[in-house]
């Protein structure tokens, strides 16, 4: 049994509807389907979430912005026209989304996150009936129905550990299960929102609690590639991933999924699959908890820019017990996350995301370690980018450092960082956020020497 | 006006206070002479220090042990008739430890401090009975007088801040002034030794507060080594080196300092000069503020073994404001000292030093990370060794990383972790414990081409 999820660009209109149902009925196996709102149709479009975001905003106690209500209508009625549905199904989400109005108009938090999620929920139920106009046995099936029970915190839903048991009792239903992505429902009876990448969560926690041989994640490319297609032409594509190099990978170019949401699936092992819609026939990419590993050690390159590194000295730190406890004491008080402490002996740096320590931050937290921790030196080094270079076979090969340090002195980057030997399958370089497109293309030069190739 | 320091084996008996007072006289800027306790004459030997140690603990209601107590007198007995120097000074030592015996009978660690500090004390005035006796103006000056005021904690003295303006007012007295190592006097009026390397503490006082133009540390070596010698044979030796390249070097190999001691002078940026009493004419060693850069962008490489990793790996680790904060707490809480903290995506490793987690730590540390941090995984990797490539030039440098790593391939080391970024100046790595030698090695041949030379 497999759990596909579609995502917006998938169902954004009436050709697409036909692809989706196409690769539902091409495989019984498909049992459970996972639908986003409508998405784009076109680079310029607006997706249906957003409309509804523009939709809450304008309500107050004079209405609301009658223009973005029927644009969010004639999403819908594009679709149900298309596909020639009946009329009455465009009628009951007009409904609907006045009964929302009406119910939420003075409480703006519960208000938005009922419109956000009525777009997932509006294509669950067209995409139902679509199916049944195809002559299958499909059901819309409510999140509520469904048993996903989240915690009532609105915009940031968290499924509670006991959906899972009664997800699993969808596994006796027959036919096709048709669910909306992005919402759940809180113990307050009310419709709660996942974070950002909801839809996949919706996905993931469906497939983990049917507990599916497959998670299949449609969307709109062939597969995921070994580095990012803005950054090198025509890269090989990959057939097989592991789940950590999936997270290794996590600096952007590689952001097809949100972290979180792959979780539910993580935890249980089961494969993800990432095919595109639009191309059914190519093979995508699984991501699995092992895969056998080949002649190439290297899998992947991540990098992404924006960083800086915090450089902190003082004589002695390496006899000062709670030294870099006290310095995190700090970053963590002020809420910022970083990626890496590289360390000598009198010195630390922290590498963190540029953008963190705007607005001010950046002189609060200097002067707070200035002063709480009695530093020689604190000083700022700006447009750093971090390079990930990661694969499992990474842990056998002798050599992997040297050959990328060369490929990085080849490509006339300066290396400002070197981090490796946490994790078995990665390691990972801070260079000029000017020289980062070289570098990476250097890097892939080395490691993936035949261009247009496909991966294993 | 420079400050002489001269450890145990410089004073040890009447053939090397006779070449101490050759280089007193040899050079007039030397006013202040800070002397240890008599050392070690040969390998075999015990330290006078060792053998006050030993008087103390012998002590009780019965009296104390005379064997010990004579051996300690035969050392300065050896002295004193060896120079020819009146025997009242003999029975004015022995007095004087009776003295203390006496006072401090039922005082286990004050007894234990002031017995040690006798060592310091006693040689200091056979120094200044020496000097005298050659004609020379000298005159022994108590720490009490110099104004080494100290916190009143037996065996970990601390200097006070206002210690240094009272230190200053030596700089008017007339002739050559000789100062006993190793202790200080509190508000109290007790007798305080400082912590380990004691002799370079009070020499690094005298020379900040007398506001020395240099500190020259007389010991039994010619100079310090860009490497390990007990590692690499003929190694070439430093003439200058700075000051954060030497803490940079911290790991053994470079331990000819106990870091604490320098601090008051690398606070005033006074330099440092090693030299040998057993052959003045060497050039020594040089530690300064700043040095002008040569090709050679590496100056030194320093080793240790008996470190170990613990890896630590979670699911969305990097995403978990406060999870390196909490861990570390943990550490500091244990009392354990970490070197460096690799990380990844979802893992982080700690490198420390693998002995503190003897005696149950290990359990109890990797039980708190488990059920404190929720983590998915924990374990161990045991017998490494960190090898640190330091030299000021490294910050202009194209390639060390390349060069260094390449090197390490070469020597069939298999390297477990890097660590640059932190440190202009240095980069560290991990390789296996039984490796360490033959990485240094290669490395060694690589930054050090030519053999015996000199640096610089």
């Amino acid at each position: 049994m497999k759990v596909a999820k579609f995502g917006g660009s998938s169902v954004a209109n009436a050709v697409q509807y036909k692809k989706v149902a196409n690769i539902i009925l091409s495989d019984a196996e498909r049992k459970a389907v996972v639908v986003s709102a409508p998405g784009k149709r076109h680079s310029d479009d607006v997706k249906t979430t957003d409309l509804l975001i523009n939709l809450a905003t304008s309500i107050n106690e004079n209405g609301y912005d009658e223009a973005v209500f029927n644009a969010i209508l004639d999403r819908y009625k594009e679709i149900i026209e298309g596909l020639t549905l009946d009329d009455e199904l465009l009628k009951s989400i007009s409904d609907s989304l006045q009964e929302i109005i009406s119910l939420y108009r003075y409480d703006e938090e519960r208000l938005l996150d009922a419109l956000k999620s009525s777009g997932e929920d509006n294509n669950a139920k067209v995409m139902t009936a679509y199916l049944v106009s195809l002559g299958q046995k499909a059901t819309y099936i409510s999140p509520k129905e469904a048993g996903l029970i989240v915690t009532d915190e609105p915009g940031n839903a968290q499924i509670l550990p006991e959906a899972y048991e009664k997800v699993a009792e969808l596994r006796n239903r027959e036919g096709i299960l048709v669910i909306p992505g992005f919402f759940g429902y809180s113990y307050q009876g009310h419709i709660v929102t996942f974070p950002r990448g909801g839809s996949d969560i919706t996905g993931s926690i469906i497939a983990a609690g049917m507990n599916a041989v497959e998670y299949e994640n449609f969307t709109d490319i062939d597969s995921i590639y070994c580095v990012n297609p803005n950054m090198v032409k025509n890269p090989c594509a990959l057939k097989e991933i592991t789940y950590r190099e999936m997270r290794e990978l996590a600096y952007s170019g590689f952001s097809i999924f949100h972290d979180e949401a792959l979780q539910p699936i993580f935890q249980k092992g089961i494969p993800v699959c990432v095919k595109n819609t639009n191309h059914p026939e190519a093979k995508g990419t699984r991501i699995v908890l092992e895969r056998e590993l080949n002649e190439e050690p290297v899998i992947g390159i991540a990098s992404d820019a924006g960083f800086c590194s915090v450089n902190i000295t003082k004589y002695l730190m390496n006899r000062e017990l709670g030294f870099g406890r006290r310095l995190l004491a700090i970053l963590e008080d002020e809420g910022i996350l970083y990626e890496h402490t590289p360390s000598g002996i009198d010195n630390l740096s922290i590498i963190l995301r540029e953008h963190q320590l705007d607005n001010g931050k950046e002189e609060r937290v200097f002067n707070r370690i200035r002063q709480e921790l009695l530093v020689d030196n604190v000083n700022i080094e700006r447009n750093l980018a971090m390079i990930m270079v990661v694969g499992e076979g990474m842990k056998h090969a002798v050599g992997i450092a040297s050959k990328a340090t060369q490929a990085l002195v080849d490509s006339g980057s300066n290396i400002k960082m070197i981090n490796q030997g946490s994790s078995e399958v990665s390691m990972v370089f801070g260079v000029d956020g000017d020289s980062v497109n070289r570098a990476v293309n250097c890097l892939y030069n080395v490691y993936f020497p035949v261009q247009e190739k496909t991966f294993q």
